[in-house]
């Protein structure tokens, strides 16, 4: 199963630093790229880039105007999943989905989410019903539909990998 | 268990949004409360605290002029969980951290992570040996630590709470 990240309504002032963690999060938990609307944000795509450079792996980010045809896009290869805190549970949603094969599509909101996301999407899904981050929701959303066993995955033609160490910092370079 | 967060040299300028949505993360995956040091910032304090006041519960937010004297003191009562993609992997620390029962500080960094916390750390943990977010790390960290259990949470004295929908929003207000 493929998942990628949709991220709506990204605004380059105000979004930068979250963008950015969010599509670092969506890579390190197994999404195997994104598209975000809003505001076009060259920067975002380099910090991006740069993190794939050095850490392997493959992870295209790709900028669309219209969020519409980019889910009506993917709904003739897969199916979508909404995350927002008004949605079904966490708990109750994720055996549906891990048990459906069909590629993922996994639609995440900045500011002011159109009422017809809601609409179009297989599943709305609540990570939490707090207040909290699309970065968080969708991390640990991730980490549930892979069972976990995206923290095991290893990134390939890495130039940096990190040794794990009990204390202290250690990395090799390749 | 009691969980607290640590974050380190949040920055009000540079930092706003990801310290608001760690803190945000910590409230909603179970930690019971928050210390930060670096620079002051009420408008951080006052982001949380309005989260607090309409979506309930306990989480109170406090600065620290000195990370070591707050990590210092958590040691006569708890141990010390320091986040950092140089540790050891999540899967290989977790079984060891939830088997001691003892209330857990999770240090959660910002910029230039002094040396020293490596080795002030009961547990260095590696939430992926990736760079992502410190606010994806603390968010899957804790749905690991609390194995899911904190979905389940409810927060007493909400003002507005949210039904869960299959679509749309709903909310109750009291």
């Amino acid at each position: 199963m493929e998942v990628r990240v949709l991220r709506l309504n990204h605004r380059p002032s105000r979004d930068k630093r979250v963008s950015t963690h969010l599509l670092l999060a969506a890579r390190a938990f197994g999404a195997s790229g994104a598209v975000y609307t809003g505001t076009l944000d060259p920067s975002l795509e380099r910090s991006v880039g740069e993190v794939v450079e050095n850490w392997g792996g493959v992870f295209p980010v790709r900028y669309s105007e219209r969020w519409r045809s980019e889910v009506s896009e993917w709904r003739s290869r897969g199916r979508v999943v909404h995350l927002t805190m008004y949605g079904i549970p966490l708990q109750d949603a994720i055996s549906a989905i891990r048990g459906n094969p069909s590629d993922k599509l996994v639609v995440v909101g900045g500011a002011k989410v159109p009422g017809e996301v809601y609409g179009l999407a297989d599943w709305n899904v609540a990570v939490t019903s707090q207040p909290h981050s699309e970065v968080s929701a969708l991390a640990v959303f991730l980490h549930e539909l892979f069972e976990g066993r995206e923290l095991l995955r290893e990134f390939e033609g890495a130039s940096l990998r990190v040794i794990p160490m009990e204390r202290g910092k250690k990395m090799a370079k390749h």
